[in-house]
């Protein structure tokens, strides 16, 4: 069956330290560490979005390597995973290219470490998830977080990870740990 | 309540793509991202296990800079998670650590990304930790994962975290999924 869930990395609009809008660079780690999660848990594609041509160009190039240049031969399972990755320009990009892909509207869920008046539960979105004829492209933020307008502007935002009174994961752990509560086998 | 889980992080012994035994060089991602979710989930300590002087030495400067130095006024939730960072020559040595601080016998848990004869499940060990007199030490391996040796030579195995055929995770991703399992809360 078609894989329903996408992932968006965003590098823009981002909030940095000063609570300001920027676009932030690629993290290397970013690209690797979350497409080996998103090819073990069967997600859709993973959108690296950057407005910057360089660095469009620096993804395109580490992809590039793993996919099709001597990284493949050197290590196969890094193809597997990397060849879930696309870059877009913007977050609108990438939408569209899922809602054309499916012929149908995309929900969006964006995710965060603060709370937010409209936030849903794992459970629930699991339970949406299982209406295999919508497809859901889950917004992760690079920096300091993604901005108040994209989470205002998204159908969803997902209640933050609790910890024990500290929420400072890096996105990579964030990544692993919503996917795996989303779509890992939790039966063990 | 003090915790009673602890996480090892071994770079020797480690198999490498040729499934030699070797020693692993540190990782700066790995250091920040674990440290990060052990202060998010509550561990007791997240050691480092490495014998090369010139490799401790990295990991002592990495968690000076950002505890004690520049780093922790820049960030001071770096410094919450980096303070949890203990150097230990070998496996051995974090244990004996541990076992002195708590005076008990540590319980040995080694985790892999593939089934061993002895393993056990998520919800088991779980239930093991909900015994809060004695203290865990859950070891994952860098490289190409931890040798036959000292999986043989641990209490327990922990299942791998099973994917859609791919078990290539990163060991930021597996530590992040795997102390989600045992301590996050999941009643969302």
């Amino acid at each position: 069956m078609e894989p329903n869930l996408y992932i968006g990395l965003v590098h823009h609009p981002i909030y940095d330290k000063r609570r300001e809008v920027v676009a932030t660079a690629i993290t290397n780690f970013d690209i690797h560490d979350i497409a080996r999660c998103a090819r073990t848990f069967g997600i859709g594609g993973f959108y690296v979005i950057t407005p910057l041509e360089s660095q469009v160009q620096l993804v395109e190039r580490i992809v590039h390597h793993w996919v099709e240049g001597v990284g493949s031969i050197y290590n196969p399972t890094r193809k597997e995973s990397l060849s879930l990755v696309r870059v877009s320009r913007t977050i609108d990009e990438a939408d569209q290219e899922i809602s054309h892909l499916w012929q149908k509207e995309v929900k969006r869920v964006a995710t965060g470490a603060s709370p937010h008046p409209r936030s849903i539960g794992f459970g629930f979105l699991k339970k949406l998830l299982g209406d295999r004829n919508h497809p859901f492209f889950l917004l992760f933020g690079t920096g300091w977080g993604l901005t108040q307008e994209v989470k205002d502007r998204s159908d969803y935002v997902l209640a933050p990870i609790e910890g024990q009174g500290y929420n400072h994961l890096s996105v990579r752990s964030a990544v692993a740990i919503i996917l795996d509560r989303l779509l890992g086998d939790r039966t063990m």
